[in-house]
């Protein structure tokens, strides 16, 4: 626990989030069973994870969605807007630079970063891409929330060193190999193979 | 529940096998507590998923690294490799065909399409881009075990359905959008917002 949230329960929050805002526009409530539904949880787990938000359900009508909605989003810190660096700008940091679920959630991709010189330079998704080498200056002066690191695994270390001395908060890395970074930068690896594990469970077969 | 583990475990178990992969090469043992930590689980919870792949944990000692690993794998039907193809061949697509995590972890890109003329005919990472026209008929001669859509947003629903009709058995979507699809085929909708989303708890600021 820290920050006042189980681990496990920040986690699911967006998952929550996201079930809530694909509701029909007019629907004034939700209860635990179906949001259950939708997000693949147990009903009593989603009760448990939202008495951590206060208390609001009513009892045999559900969560206001409404209330749900802004109260998961205090409590992720999403009320505000974020800004996002990018670092490697190959397929995957060009996808993520372009993606359009970031903007709309609040997360500003405010740079590009990349150490190869025929990238230095180009625009990608409207940004100018800088040289690598610019970005513990550029860390002083943005107000940069979050570095993805989408750099080839052999590079990311180095990357991650250096926005952690730059202070930078949070990173995100996308490279597939495991990072040590010291201090108080907090770090999340994003694995996209534990998708297709989870998908290899339904497809049966060797069971 | 659905083939005989919770869907909660189910999505838990690839992580657990993500940490156990990471031990040094001669650690024997990992105990429920150590295991809980690397996950940013509680160890109870570990606990009650790992005994839901049989009794094997040694009180006092914890759970043999090779067959927890081992079970995991079998649980999760990983012992056999699973072929992909990809849909969308723009930079999320190329480069989840080119990402280094897949197949390691006996997922193997055998096909790649798209809708895009200039793109059809080339080739990204080693495999020559197919017209999406030809996906259906391919489906059958090839024993396609997951489709990942990484097309833009508004395509990415006549993809799925050709997808699922052509009897694909699970797909990925990537792409931004919510997809509707009858019949047998399983969906996994990956939101890349989600981990910024966890990320902004930690970085706190409005709470």
């Amino acid at each position: 626990m820290k920050w006042g949230l189980p681990v496990a329960t920040v986690e699911r929050l967006p998952r929550y989030l996201r079930c809530i805002e694909l509701l029909p526009p007019d629907q004034p409530t939700i209860s635990s069973k179906d949001l259950a539904r939708l997000s693949n949880m147990n009903a009593a787990g989603v009760r448990k994870d939202l008495s951590l938000l206060g208390s609001f359900g009513i009892r045999g009508v559900g969560y206001p969605v409404d209330e749900l909605a802004a109260r998961i989003r205090k409590a992720l810190g999403l009320t505000r807007d974020r800004d996002v660096v990018v670092v490697g700008v190959g397929n995957l940091g060009s996808a993520l630079a372009n993606y359009g679920g970031f903007g709309k959630r609040g997360f500003r991709i405010v740079g590009l970063y990349d150490a190869d010189p025929s990238k230095i330079g180009s625009t990608v998704a409207g940004i100018v891409v800088r040289p690598v080498g610019s970005l513990a200056r550029d860390a002083m002066e943005l107000d940069i929330a979050v570095a993805i690191i989408a750099t080839p695994a052999k590079a990311a270390q180095q990357v991650a060193t250096l926005l952690s001395k730059a202070g930078v908060p949070s990173i995100l890395n996308f490279a597939p190999t495991v990072l040590n970074i010291t201090g108080n930068t907090y770090l999340r690896q994003v694995d996209l193979a534990t998708e297709l594990q989870i998908l290899s469970f339904y497809l049966g077969g060797d069971r």
